[in-house]
């Protein structure tokens, strides 16, 4: 199986998981209707693909990683849904589709935002037949999204708009704003696999916050050298709205040094898991050579 | 005792709880300000008064209510940050100061709201001591205050504004928009007291469900009758709002009728619990008593 391949089965699974399970009577359906339109958008599904991929690696069983694969997404589709809003980064436009207030209304995408937070955290309360393995996901969850995690990045990110930025404070940004939640998605999957073993998620951590400032680097990177139709936001936005990016910081040749040797600390941290991190290795590969 | 030294000594309790959980450093405090703002707005804290309330009643500990307390109350507030949006309600005052908002900006109020939701889902993952009652405590909020709860009923009373309502339509719509959280407020005193009687649930619905209604009556009728001083919000807004409201379906006379009605359901469903629902009694006589 290719890594795309992988990819897509880990895709398909998340989103036949999600259009089950939240579907449900409703006084109100433009709620659910706008809640499906932003998941349901075309999204990498990075975030399951790694609780997927973690689990498999730690010989867990895949139906114990899916409440934790789509509560994850749900929680990353609630951000970019609030993210797009006129009062913060005011995007009409998301992998080339109308975004979800546009599509709606602001009301409604705020609402929508808000359920979706709210579904993430319910779908891991489904299953109560392991409520301390439940619990720590909703702790990992909740910590990483909220105001030490996802949500201050943000904050962080709209505050300084327009000002220069230490690669130090870019870095603490990304940390923050993605970086978190990625390490989430590699912690739910340890979680969901059965594992306990603290050496492990220190050492799935290093690879999870060397993919996650990756995926920033390259996501910058991609700004300036990517094709706007590939990319699905016009090319060059972040130079335009004056936002600090590596390129900006390191120029684009440090920008790509650092980028490989992000690569580099990943495939590193996963040496200890020998031949079954073979599909980490590879989701590694594809987020650092991938063109959007 | 009084009922007003009572709903004091929780307002503080849950206050204290509230002000040593949540402080802790941050890349960018602004958003922690935001937060705090929102939350110590003056707040009458009836969903952790229900919290505590119940607790005791079922001769639980206090101290296992306190995170189930700030919780509610944290989804309390996000719920009332978002819902003041100019998006949505489009509100500059609550409770005589500037909504957050106002006082912040629309992008601090949008991240403060989400931060503020995900702060009460990590506030049941602290104790993991019982993780069964927490799952289950993060269940009963989540379910109460989602896109079949709370969210979806600000979402159906949003799309109605200025459309007329049956009866039935605007118990609906309150059932999901307040009655959803007052009910997880009873639920969570209950589980956090240990409870997992079934009856003891069912019984303390009745009483949830019949002071949720009876909130909503008065608050409309109050809307009508109070002061705007004493209120906190132009009297008569929801007469110039054209919101569907219950005098307006019912006359006063007969919002008067149903508020009395409701409040001798609410006595009725604690006839079980004999002595030890006084202060449940007494509460039930606030909501239908209070002039603001």
């Amino acid at each position: 199986m290719t890594i795309k391949d992988t990819l897509h089965k880990y895709q398909q699974r998340v989103d036949a998981y999600l259009d089950d399970t939240l579907l449900s009577d409703s006084i109100e359906p433009r709620l659910q209707e706008a809640m499906r339109y932003a998941l349901f958008n075309g999204g990498k599904r990075v975030r399951p693909i790694l609780v997927y991929m973690v689990n498999q690696m730690l010989n867990g069983k895949l139906e114990d990683a899916d409440a934790a694969a789509g509560a994850i997404e749900c929680v990353h589709s609630y951000s970019l849904v609030h993210d797009d809003l006129p009062a913060m980064d005011d995007d009409d436009l998301r992998r080339g589709k109308p975004t979800c207030h546009i599509a709606f209304d602001e009301a409604a995408a705020i609402l929508a935002g808000d359920a979706l937070q709210c579904a993430g955290f319910e779908l891991l309360t489904l299953d109560t037949t392991q409520p301390g393995r439940n619990l720590a996901m909703v702790k990992v969850l909740a910590k990483a999204s909220g105001d030490s995690g996802m949500v201050v990045g943000q904050a962080f990110d709209l505050s300084h708009v327009g000002k220069a930025l230490t690669l130090e404070q870019l870095e603490a940004m990304h940390k923050h704003k993605t970086g978190a939640l990625l390490n989430a998605a590699v912690d739910l999957g340890a979680l969901s696999s059965g594992c306990t073993d603290v050496e492990t998620f220190t050492q799935l951590r290093r690879y999870g916050d060397a993919i996650g400032l990756a995926f920033q680097v390259k996501d910058d990177i991609l700004d300036i050298e990517g094709d706007t139709e590939t990319i699905g936001k016009p090319q060059g936005s972040d130079v335009v709205q004056n936002k600090p990016t590596y390129p900006a910081l390191l120029g684009m040749s440090g920008a790509k040094d650092k980028l490989s040797q992000l690569h580099s600390e990943a495939i590193s941290a996963l040496q200890p898991f020998g031949d079954a991190a073979q599909p980490l290795v590879e989701l590694a590969d594809f987020i650092v050579y991938r063109d959007h």
